[in-house]
């Protein structure tokens, strides 16, 4: 049984906030502060250019990878650590869609994030000869399922409304008509079990500074089946992805398996604070932190129905349908968010009109969640939202 | 006029070892941990997600580009931090063959840097449609020069001989023939002054954990002209080269100038080490650096040619026509340079036969050039590198 009293002592949490963000940036794990320290000091500073051999920063992207692999249920040595998560779907992308020749369409839903669409968008426009990015409502996909399609990409969890795809069932849909998935795991790995390997999933991407508490710009993960992993050919094709990159060769060739996804050099210092992390993950089994998650959503609905009337819940209400987050509509939810944040609770605000709060049983627990419900129904009740001060768009959200 | 004496107190170095390794991996900058310390426990760890304004970290790229751009002779405003070197060639080549559409060949030179040659291989390959880099050899560049060139892609420094290329003669030759320029400075930034303005470079790349003494893995950068940074078309379209990356558009718009080459999250941490290397870089002139880079290689050249005959030059004897480091052919050259880290001396060896020093004014001065060339010398006239124990290849060189 996970001791999930144990897990929040490990984290640094914003002073006298209810920190239900960790869908956006997870908060600091206390032990990465020191490792990132030692990475520095003891690394950098004293082995210099040895540390890529003696300190194992060379195959730290597969070795963190491998870690990350236990959460997404992906087979050992098929996950690499690198780059950006929208770097990561273009790679995927690109790949998939050499997988498939004479298709030439990506299909989408209209609730991913948009920096996957608009990587599709741009690597459509780069191959041309017709190539397209396709998007239908989140509903709608497994209808929109054809043999025109060449990849299905889509995010399992929905970055607005904590939507849940099937993953198992569209991956099969999308097989047995040809297809192939790009499953970007931006609000799934470490919000809930993933299983790639039995949903037979061809490609997976996704990010670490989210519910994997990794730090501002932690580097992404990438996936591909093994079935794939020899034939996928690398569009971004970098030296640390070449079969032996100190041979120097003038040509490329690809890496074995997964090593191909890597491309330039791994951000180190972003790789031992993640290296952190994963020290509190290894001592979290996934079932219990989705029981737990969905108890606190549901704490939070139904806390939040009954004292704040004018929001509308926007999430899935079956718990089994959502990722770890809960969004409702307000209308004037921009404002009422600043002034949610400024009363105590940080969650945030998605366009046109979703407040955002995410559960995260690492660090929040169920008083946190009676007490995040209190202030907002204080909020709400006392129309605090209205002040001037919280009208303002900040320019960056 | 730039005191050495104090920069070269700011830096953390091997201990007892003359480290001529700084053109792969800079040393650390002392004040860097205590930066990245600040960044992870008062930024991330008390503000969180709202960092991303409070502590400033979304402007981060653009700010520390500003810092750089003054060592490369660019324009303010016009140079942004992300992602990898290799990805930034990939972005760069990308936006300057669609500026030049009906031609069809990337051009570069045997001597570049193979991740440059790999990106491009994997560019024209997923492009198809006859796109293809073409090699020759660095001093056979311009005749090379025709009309059916569509992009000049060079490393301005070889990487392995230190040969510099004349940036404003061949950008000049090459618009004159209507080809666009991509220069990599990742042997020139902080290696020696750059003229990006003056010389009418259309893009440039670079990384920062060489010469620029960032750590291992730290961001790259690019930079694109002002008279194409508002019609470079993104290859990679990420959110954050968005017009308005928190409007969530569906579609992608390019965002004003250099911003629209940002492309995901940028790695705070490591932005933040680079932000503090650059306090060091602030105090220093680049035409002192330069003066004084010269004096030491050559230092270094007459010191080795006196006391170890194997060694032959394999870098240009004319300091002007080289970049801040030298190399030596020696056929045992791998032995030999593992016989020399282990007496004392931190250079590299490069395949085949190559043995690279790199000299670095910040932290390098004459006493450990003499230095070196005792222990190279003594490692030369006693052949240790014919101990056993330096015969074999690591896993990682």
């Amino acid at each position: 049984m996970t001791d999930f009293t144990a897990t929040k002592k490990q984290f640094a949490l914003p002073d006298g906030a209810v920190y239900l963000d960790g869908n956006s940036l997870g908060p600091l794990p206390k032990t990465a502060v020191a490792r990132v320290e030692k990475t520095m000091r003891e690394e950098w500073g004293r082995l210099a250019i040895s540390g890529w051999n003696r300190a194992g920063w060379f195959d730290m992207p597969r070795r963190v990878g491998d870690r990350i692999a236990r959460l997404i249920g992906a087979e050992p040595g098929h996950v690499v650590m690198g780059d950006t998560l929208s770097i990561k779907v273009y790679q995927a992308l690109a790949s998939a869609l050499e997988m498939n020749p004479g298709r030439k369409v990506i299909l989408s839903d209209t609730g991913n994030f948009p920096s996957d669409l608009y990587m599709a968008q741009g690597l459509a426009a780069t191959l041309g000869s017709g190539y397209r990015l396709k998007t239908v409502a989140p509903e709608a996909v497994a209808d929109a399922l054809d043999e025109s399609v060449a990849v299905l990409l889509l995010t399992e969890v929905d970055y607005r409304t904590g939507r849940k795809h099937d993953m198992a069932a569209l991956t099969r849909a999308a097989h047995d008509l040809g297809i192939l998935t790009v499953w970007d795991l931006a609000h799934s790995a470490g919000a809930l079990p993933v299983d790639l390997a039995g949903a037979r999933a061809d490609f997976a991407v996704g990010c670490t500074y989210k519910y994997l508490n990794s730090g501002p710009g932690a580097p992404a993960f990438i996936y591909v089946a093994p079935r794939h992993a020899e034939k996928a050919r690398p569009a971004l094709s970098g030296w640390l992805g070449h079969e032996a990159p100190f041979a120097f060769d003038p040509d490329y060739r690809p890496g074995r398996g997964i090593d191909r996804m890597r491309v330039g050099t791994p951000p180190i210092l972003q790789l031992a604070a993640l290296d952190a992390s994963m020290d509190i993950w290894d001592t979290v089994d996934m079932h219990d932190l989705r029981e737990k998650s969905i108890v606190l959503c549901d704490q939070f609905i139904a806390g939040i129905e009954a004292s704040c009337p004018q929001l509308r819940l926007a999430s899935p209400r079956d718990g089994r349908q959502r990722g770890s987050q809960v969004s409702f509509h307000f209308e004037h939810g921009f404002a009422a968010m600043q002034a949610t944040i400024a009363a105590g609770v940080t969650g945030d605000f998605r366009a046109p009109d979703i407040m955002r709060f995410g559960f995260t049983p690492l660090y929040i627990d169920e008083d946190d969640v009676a007490r995040a419900v209190a202030i907002i129904a204080g909020v709400m009740a006392n129309e605090t939202w209205k002040e001037p001060r919280f009208q303002t768009r900040a320019a960056v959200t």
